[in-house]
């Protein structure tokens, strides 16, 4: 990965990701909407910026960092510091700080949360601005922002009278309360105030999804039936930051982390009162210490949610969870309906195994009880003679054995999805554990269905990433590199593109995995 | 299992489990006496159908669902909320809500403290009503209960003059005030804050078992006598409902998770001071938000005490913990009694192989390392020739292996325990993931003491549940079904009937494994 | 172990532990300045000997007792309890209750954090601190200590005049504020107030590392920094017990945790303003329950930051972490630099396999995907025939097996580290679970470079404990003693001594393990 792709694509994706989106259209809006309180803006960016940057030279992984898992949680918090406080230089100092803390935040609970196959969603967001907002109240270097009242200005100087008047004009509005609840709630996730903000973010959650946008205005106003009925505070959903953790949880369960359909948007709108209980409740005990609740509720009970749903047994029925994240309701349910069709027919038959004549199992997948092997297959190879010696001659070469050097062909049609060919080969005895599944090719044949050889012969690999291959086609030979002592193949299926993941790799991946293991 | 056994025995172990039991006696004795305020009763019932037929279309665990796991903190939940309440329409909808959020919290705790192979006895209870009551505060629908001065009124229209006068007798009793306090927090485990109740629930508990009677009396005064040592506040134990924690905490500890003896008793009185300080602490913290403790200093002790037991390094001494729960004091400390003189015997040459001739050990249990491996022992097994082969031919196909369609027979007299006979065998090379022991015969030979033959041939089983076999009676023959790329035959050694149960499933069993694993 | 080994060592350890060290100099120091304040120090001694007595009795690990793990929260509590209240009799009984409490919440920490291959610090300390704080509040029974005034005469009964003037001056010195709250907050970690006890802990700290001392300083005058640079009230980190925080915090992650270089020190400086930020945050928290933070802002910090550094993709650069404490930077860095020479060099070739001839890996080793094995390789053997068989005649007894009673051999020079020798040969299909490894050797050839040898014949053993061996001595011959159904050779390089350690049993070692898991 060249290092542009971690810092341009992790900036963008860094605004994006606060609505599970990897669209640039959508990170074209949010950006200039972080910029309508200027300030706010600008330390969000830097907040940004910095940490991808801190992560990127710690040596974390650059992929996370690309795909804005780290940045998006300091967003959150720069934007909540530069709205808060005047820009004075210290500011500076101390978002710098915050941006390391809500790193290493991230980093932990991506660590004991991802032991459970849940992502962290915005909870190092949550836990990072509140220690910065009580601790902060006790430097008095620092100055409440008093600029709420020059907003106007800024606007002026930016776009002139032309963009105060739109701005007016929206604040101003005399829609229903309710709606102009939803939109300052909207705002509000990006710290922006404002209907003017809503309505921007509005239209770019509608170019992003049109799913997660109707989901947005049924969470919300669930929200605001429940309120009502139950006698609360109607105002408080608008006004003090909580009614986006409504939209927020509606199109997580109804749509991204669910594939959409009449059962996940049930469950977003069964959700909605239970958001509202530990909002409220919440809220009671944090009011003690003067700290607003920001995006625990949605935390809480996304997390629980999808956490309960790993115990059903049986197979999956009505809610389904996906495999790969395609970061769109949209994008989901198309690959869950094709997914659906393709992936039985090609296991039913049409593989062939990844070489000629007659070899031996010898393996099963090592660790056959875990949760991982619940979708995958594997096996290892290796040729035999009639006495069922696998090697001729001492065995402490190897040329002795048999399968040594012999070809490894493609078991199906399909693209080459990814090549490792720079691993020596092991002499005898000798297992590679850095480099653990040697030279690999991997091979998709669909959506969702891809398969790997691996431990192949240095410098005999035939084909390179992007490759089209038909079935029968030479990949290589057999070899000895990686966790091999001696020479065979392994062969597996899997559903995604990447080579001997760890879990903690992919934290967003294939989360459902059985019952709670 | 049929949809009555998860309902009507869910039902009645929802309000057993509570006091760790299955008796349905004592159901007998618990439900009334949670009707003594009728609509507590009331929505406490509610509460368990409805988290129960929840559990069940979500597709959670039948089998957790008929023990009462689920449903007994949703119980708690119902009866705290109906306590508290006046009984109008949206309570109800209040108390359907708390139970789906109950029960969410329950499945989420059963997976993160099952991972230390611990139980979650009422913590699910305990968080789900703090933030019920948090945030009810907000309800403006719901007005607090009044009722209190009306208790009699509804004895009255239940039972008559004769219920009344009962009830009063107890209450006005000139009995010692500890001993009020006793009946008093026996009564608060309910939510029913009368002598009255108290003194049925003693009988109740007497009927269930005179060991954890003894146990709740010695927790509860050796609670009194800290007490008065240190000079706090003794009403505070009987009036504020934080008496019942010694007593549920004695009843654990000295009789339920612990095999009773002397030394489980010395330790339930030891821990009494310890869950007085962990109440008084957490009290003080709690009072700031106007909440009670409810049972939390009996859940954090309790669980503290059995993990440390883990950490015991040598062989249990002293307090010994059990393998499967008999849900009694007595049961449990008869089995471990009978265990104890057989299952020695038993592995010591009472035991044949399952089969007739020669096999060889092909493979060891796989994960040897593992904690579940310290109490069971398995093998896979094949049939070789003079040259190690196991296949005549190809291999290709499952009849030319030896050991294929060899008989396969009972290693010890015994009754059939479980039978599975409905999986198809393998073509070689495929492994049925789903349905990972195949074709499978459970034989319970004593107490403790199981053997299990998994991989067996489709069609060829001799036995069902229910029959008894004698030692060489033939079970089947070996084929190739479940995890089985080619014919094999594995067999094992464990103490409980379940077919390959997964460690989650059996929360409560087995949660003695080792040093902290 | 013997007895007097845990007792003694334990109880030293249990005072040096708390600066990570295990210099007996530096316990005669820490031990004389805890009993400054007489009572204190005695309840604090009590602790410790209770808590290793009770650890003991109870069947914890006597190796841990022996290191202090448990010793030193127990004794920072009773210190704290000690200092509070005035010793009555009662204080002591609650002094024990704590005790068990203190050690109780060790052990789950450890269990808990361990699972994390993170230490627990002294996080049990605090809470159950906090818990006893909270509680005896409500005794009535325990008196506030108001011998502050009378600490010179208790000076004066224990040193005379001359001890109460040296006393005196130091306190008095006209030494910089700063300074003066940097041996405030040294001797604040002891409970001891005072200038003096302050002084004396520098020297103790400065005979034990001049590295750690070094990194006190740093530490603390960061933190003075920073809290000038925001405007915070900088009298608190001399007088509220918050800055010793700093100074651990300096010398963990500057010199304890990672081997000392400018990059451990450059981030034990951008570490402090994080502690301070933790510090000031759960102050404001904490003052609404009336409780200190004690040092739960060190403890966030430094396990934070060293859980972080496991989820660096690629090799450790900059920061390095240590695979055996040897309990001073000093040491560490020793070692580590020695290591770094030596370890490559015997990998690359002067280590013969453990025995003659041609042996045939039969098993790679078993969990090759886990972390444990990032590190270590181990591999098993046994002798096979032209037909790829392991044995002659039915493979029902060990001397069927051609690898039975063939001599094992020293795969390098060096010392014998370890023996275990009595051991049963196991009948052939019986597997030995309790005694997983058999007869075993482990080797010592040089700093983290171990190998070991197990399963061998009883009886066969020609080595003790301390022997040194030349590359080639005979060791043993190969049996089938622990879980070995036939026999076979295990054979593994490791980089500690010990046998078959359980990840739990060195919660302390060897933490770097790869991407958390």
């Amino acid at each position: 990965m060249k290092a542009p792709d971690w810092f341009w694509k992790g900036l963008l994706n860094s605004y994006t990701q606060i609505f599970f989106s990897e669209n640039k259209l959508f990170a074209a809006i949010l950006i200039p909407v972080s910029f309508i309180d200027v300030y706010a803006g600008l330390f969000g960016l830097i907040s940004v910026l910095f940490t991808n940057s801190v992560a990127f030279i710690f040596g974390l992984d650059p992929q996370k960092i690309q795909k804005g898992y780290y940045g998006f949680n300091s967003l959150l918090v720069g934007l909540g510091l530069g709205i808060q406080f005047e820009p004075v230089f210290i500011l500076l100092f101390i978002v710098l700080l915050a941006s390391i803390l809500t790193l290493f935040i991230s980093v932990t609970l991506e660590g004991v949360i991802g032991k459970y196959y849940l992502p962290h969603l915005s909870l190092p967001f949550v836990f990072a601005l509140w220690m910065l907002m009580l601790s902060t109240r006790e430097f008095d270097a620092l100055n409440l922002n008093e600029r709420w009242i020059y907003t106007l200005n800024d606007l002026y100087i930016i776009g002139g009278s032309s963009l105060v008047s739109v701005y007016e004009w929206w604040n101003q509005l005399a829609i229903p309360s309710p709606i102009k609840s939803y939109f300052l709630s909207l705002g509000a996730i990006l710290f922006q105030f404002s209907v003017f903000s809503g309505v921007l973010l509005a239209v770019g959650l509608f170019i992003y999804s049109r799913i997660a946008f109707t989901l947005s205005l049924i969470g919300f106003f669930a929200a605001w039936a429940f309120y009502g009925l139950i006698g609360a505070e109607i105002s408080e959903v608008g006004y003090s930051y909580i009614g986006f953790n409504f939209i927020l949880t509606a199109i997580a369960v109804g749509g991204f982390f669910i594939i959409p359909n009449i059962y996940s948007y049930l469950w977003a709108i069964i959700l909605v009162p239970l958001v509202a209980i530990i909002a409220i409740s919440v809220n009671t005990v944090l009011s003690v210490f003067q700290l607003p609740v920001y995006a625990l509720p949605f935390n809480i009970i996304v997390l629980v949610f999808l956490y309960v749903l790993k115990f059903r047994t049986g197979e999956q029925s009505r809610l389904f969870t996906w495999f790969v994240q395609r970061n769109s309701p949209e994008k989901n349910l198309y690959s869950f309906l094709n997914y659906r069709d393709r992936f039985y027919s090609y296991t039913r038959g049409s593989l062939k195994l990844p070489f000629f004549g007659d070899w031996k199992v010898t393996q099963g997948h090592n660790g056959a009880y875990t949760h991982k092997d619940d979708w995958s297959h594997a096996w290892d190879f290796e040729i035999e003679d009639e006495y069922g010696k696998t090697y001729q001659g001492s065995g402490d070469y190897p040329e002795d054995y048999y399968c040594y050097n012999k070809s490894v062909i493609a078991p199906a049609d399909g693209t080459v999805e990814d090549v490792i060919d720079d691993v020596e080969d092991n002499v005898i005895g000798q297992k590679n554990l850095d480099e653990n599944w040697g030279n690999t090719v991997v091979i998709k044949h669909s959506e969702f269905f891809y398969t790997k050889v691996s431990h192949l012969k240095k410098g005999s690999l035939k084909v390179k990433r992007g490759d089209r291959v038909r079935m029968g086609d030479i990949l290589g030979v057999c070899g000895n590199s990686g966790n091999s002592p001696y020479p065979h193949l392994h062969f597996q299926v899997q559903e995604t593109p990447y080579i001997g993941s760890k879990t903690l790799k992919h934290p967003l991946t294939n989360y459902y995995a059985g019952s709670g293991s």
